[in-house]
């Protein structure tokens, strides 16, 4: 297998956008590709998790190649629900590291506040087991579920769960990107208005439109993909052993790590999928990133900060960064290159190894994917 | 790069079915897997157009993994409109030549006779150009269009598109997969309901649910993938040069013939994308199976027909076999495998090189696959 560099990173701020999606994948994709150098790459991943009901446009290949005067570069849709951005990585990591292509643009978005908040906590919900879907889960639900057992089983803090909302957006306040870029305090998080007890509005990620986009090359750049891994697990919840671990992340991290030939240990900074502020907790520990049952001292403690020993979510994460489904994935990793090259000013860090986690559906098809700054 | 062999290959009988997507794809799935002999896959690829829409549920990768009892499988969903099989059959032999996995299932379908014909309608135009939907385009429309330049510019006649059908039909008479297994006369053609001036009813491919799978392995086996091309064209009709001939094709043609390391002349047997009778004709120009303006001649010399010097679409076509949208492409590959395999029992034909034809949308996203059986 070729090294596969990141020669492109681009996006779009997120938060309530005017911009139609191909505008904004648009967006996104020339600062990618305008970055890299290349005006016509081998071929374009699109990844968006539901064009048709969000925007009622399909065909989103074709579509986003002719939107961007590259109607004859070989185009493809993929789709693992909320993960669909990591998974259109994926797709250009494996092309270029099997020596198909030597460039790749991988291009994600998604455009969903025009909606009514009901529409979109439906259009989520299909990726919902649809037995229990019967019974009235939604994602909130769900993860409202999580939490709870999380709380009693395994002695998270709602304190701690808080925490991370308060860091998160002090991050966001840092990042021209964000979709909120105004800090809050504990006790806003804590006042705020519940959604799926015990988790209220901010523990929870907005609804938000946005692109991001990668340029994937076989050259030399500054940026390497290590290690990228998915990770399944049954998309029927009642079926899963626990409830607040999740299985696609540590089979996605296994994954990434082996390809990587390195653990936990040299990562520096990560970028997490905090959809809802638990699932920070709970993916730190199933990436191995921090000890079993130390996630929440460490986030009290200020470890997981923007200046603490590992900083996590330094783009404000889901939360505060903003949600736009298929773009999170890409963003993450647009977030990470921008950290190992330098150039997050005002929220960089000391790194040269970096983690992204992405969450697809209630932890039904996950990633991990690792970056490696080459040396300077 | 390996060379990637076929294991196993299955599919529902296509038409008016009562049992679920997850159902159908699994009927598929199984029958697939159980002749390879592989319990669990390395990995899966699932083809969906819009399963959302169109049955309400979504995260298809990780819905037919958990369906299948292969939770644990990492699977992605990747689409291209109604060459969405197709898409997926390439993502799966990408990742075995790269060495990457041993073994994928790629297994697709849709699920659309539940649905008002209107309701289909506007489901499967999202794949046309916005702009010229806000005109009113519908497939069968642009269908109509490219029809009527055809015999206006190249001198095709309404008695050769419709002779594509009689064939079709006679070949799905001898098809128990077949949505339609009743011949038909060119009369009926030619009286059946206008849909799309000059397109009749008899012209159109119908509705259809239905699942097609197929097990990609490393491991020699009877059929091997010898190439496969993807060729892409504007989205928007408007802005392409020529009506009459699919660039899409043209391209995709040349990439799977340039892997193979031979051309057209080497093909015995075809399935080619005939939604509309028109596209059989120019489809076999575009692919260099036949001189350019000699397609209708053949098609009433009966040179297509099964018994003849290069049957086309014995499977019965996307016509009479029926066209469940992401089962079709993976449904002529399977077709095509039991045909070099000498199962096609009451169609069969003489063949060691076969070639897939797929179209995504309206020509913007299409593929050619070349398959090659073993010396026996």
């Amino acid at each position: 297998m070729s090294n596969v560099w990141i020669a492109g990173a681009g996006m779009t701020r997120f938060g309530k956008r005017d911009e139609t999606l191909p505008d904004l994948m648009a967006e996104a994709a020339f600062l990618a590709l305008g970055e890299a150098g290349i005006e016509c790459p081998d071929a374009i991943v699109v990844a968006a998790m539901n064009p048709e009901e969000f925007t009622g446009e399909g065909n989103y290949g074709s579509l986003i190649g002719t939107h961007l005067g590259l109607s004859r570069v070989p185009a493809l849709r993929v789709e693992t629900a909320t993960s669909s951005g990591v998974a259109a990585v994926y797709v250009g990591f494996a092309a270029i590291a099997a020596g198909v292509h030597a460039s790749v643009l991988v291009v994600g978005g998604e455009k969903m506040t025009h909606l009514p908040t009901p529409r979109v906590s439906e259009i989520i919900g299909r990726s919902i087991d649809p037995h229990e879907r019967t019974y009235g889960s939604t994602m909130p639900a769900l993860a409202g579920l999580v939490t709870r057992a999380a709380i009693h089983r395994r002695g998270f803090t709602l304190r701690e769960i808080s925490q991370v909302a308060v860091k998160n957006h002090a991050h966001g306040a840092r990042n021209p990107f964000a979709h909120f870029q105004e800090q809050v305090t504990l006790e806003a998080v804590l006042e705020s208005r519940m959604v799926a007890d015990p988790l209220r509005l901010f523990h929870c990620c907005p609804i938000s439109d946005g692109a991001a986009a990668l340029v994937l090359s076989a050259e030399p750049r500054a940026v390497r993909i290590a290690g990228i891994g998915q990770g399944m697990d049954s998309i029927a919840v009642r079926y899963r052993s626990d409830l607040t671990t999740f299985r696609a992340t540590q089979a996605a991290a296994g994954v990434a790590y082996r390809m990587a030939g390195f653990g936990p240990e040299r990562v520096d900074v990560a970028e997490i999928h905090d959809a809802f502020t638990t699932f920070e907790l709970i993916s730190l520990e199933d990436t191995g990133l921090v000890p079993t049952g130390k996630a929440g001292r460490i986030t009290l403690d200020g470890e997981t900060a923007v200046g603490g020993r590992l900083p996590v979510n330094p783009s404000g994460g889901l939360k505060a960064r903003g949600h736009p489904l298929a773009a999170t994935g890409i963003a993450q990793i647009v977030e990470l290159t921008w950290q190992l090259r330098g150039l997050a000013a005002g929220r960089q860090v000391e790194a040269r190894v970096a983690l992204a986690h992405s969450i697809g559906g209630l932890a039904t098809n996950n990633w991990v994917t690792l970056l490696e700054a080459a040396p300077r």
